[in-house]
């Protein structure tokens, strides 16, 4: 199905827009990305619910929706200044059951650029499936999918899963702090590993370190810490 | 010397908040941090040149002229929502010349963000001496300020210098590309190392991997490349 809209005002132009909004995304179970390399990954993963293009797309399944749109719908559209000629709205991702030997826990990351950057790395390093904490930020976030490079669309991302239950399932849970007990380096890789990762300034939760098998550091001078985005991708390049 | 600014108005208020471009901060060899932490590290560095507060600050040196402000006032200097009580204006870092067996050169490093990252995971791992070529974003741009916490005031950061002096020095050029011939991890650290990263989308330059040893890679899977901040922390860890 293809259609033109010319209007700023027209209600479907309107309610993508609305979008960028967390409530809204929820409500309407729906999220959006821009440029065709997130199209693409996008297809790939089937989440395409509906693409907003100056172009007609010809490789898109036709029973998706495609709109027509002139620059100035686009840019109602777009979360960036220079919107990359098409705006997909995609359904939001599926919770899979965890199945890897290597998983990442995110205890309240709250920063989108780093939320971003870490499931990049994950990816990178065969950390397929996340577990994100009740107070991270969203992944659906506009920066956190651009730091992203579509990284969510391949991974499994799972929300606030007890972790005493994959400990008890045989995971060993490794939590990074900065004054952890052991480094980084003297530790090998479990069989099963659940790698955890916390917040830009409180750091893992006391909640988790009292579940943790072992408190990692990664020795650093000079300076108090390391971005938790650094550091976790040290520690998953270490245990990949 | 210690006087009160009550007035948005005020001439030197307006100097100051006009340090957020980078074409006044070269003309008027200042540049602006915020914060206590930052205030801190910039007394270290005996750089501080003024400090506008919303309270005394007892501990500063009574040659450093301190201005207590309103918050109204505080917030014109500030370029974050939240100024957190003070505005520190200093003078511009210092080159010195390079004396570190661990060298880092960012190769038109242009998201700010990703180059206060990468300064402030430099410190933590040794890399003391940082060279930046021409087309890197500013240091004394206020995001990159902010990712490097600090980093800045306890790093040599030096601009434009010609690699290939280090070559005839006896350094190695270690390059880091998405297609390297040599996996990092089967490269061993060089007695004297200039380590180098690239640009965020077009990598290391062609003239500078011309003059690299060796061009190492960091194997990935299932995505395209990492950031540039994730991929230099990993060698400089790896290089520590």
């Amino acid at each position: 199905m293809i259609k033109e809209i010319k209007s700023r005002q027209n209600e479907l132009v309107k309610e993508v827009a609305k979008l960028s909004d967390a409530k809204i995304r929820k409500q309407q179970k729906l999220f959006k990305v821009e440029g065709f390399h997130m199209l693409e990954m996008a297809k790939e993963a089937n989440l395409v619910h509906s693409v907003f293009t100056l172009k007609q797309i010809k490789d898109l399944e036709s029973k998706i929706p495609q709109y027509l749109v002139s620059e100035e719908v686009l840019e109602k559209l777009s979360s960036t200044k220079t919107p990359q000629g098409v705006v997909c709205v995609c359904h939001l991702l599926n919770e899979k059951p965890i199945k890897s030997d290597k998983v990442l826990y995110l205890d309240d990351v709250s920063d989108p650029g780093n939320l971003g950057t870490i499931l990049r790395t994950a990816l990178a390093f065969g950390y397929d499936d996340v577990i994100l904490s009740k107070n991270c930020c969203s992944i659906y976030n506009e920066k956190t999918l651009q730091a992203s490079q579509g990284a969510i669309f391949k991974l499994n991302i799972v929300t606030d899963l007890d972790l005493s239950k994959l400990k008890a399932n045989g995971y060993q849970i490794l939590a990074t702090e900065i004054k952890g007990s052991i480094s980084l380096e003297e530790v090998s890789k479990p069989e099963k590993l659940v790698l955890v990762l916390g917040n830009e300034a409180h750091g893992v939760s006391e909640s988790i370190l009292k579940l943790a098998d072992k408190r990692i550091r990664i020795d650093i001078k000079n300076i108090e810490s390391l971005n938790v985005a650094i550091a976790g991708a040290i520690a998953m390049f270490k245990f990949k």
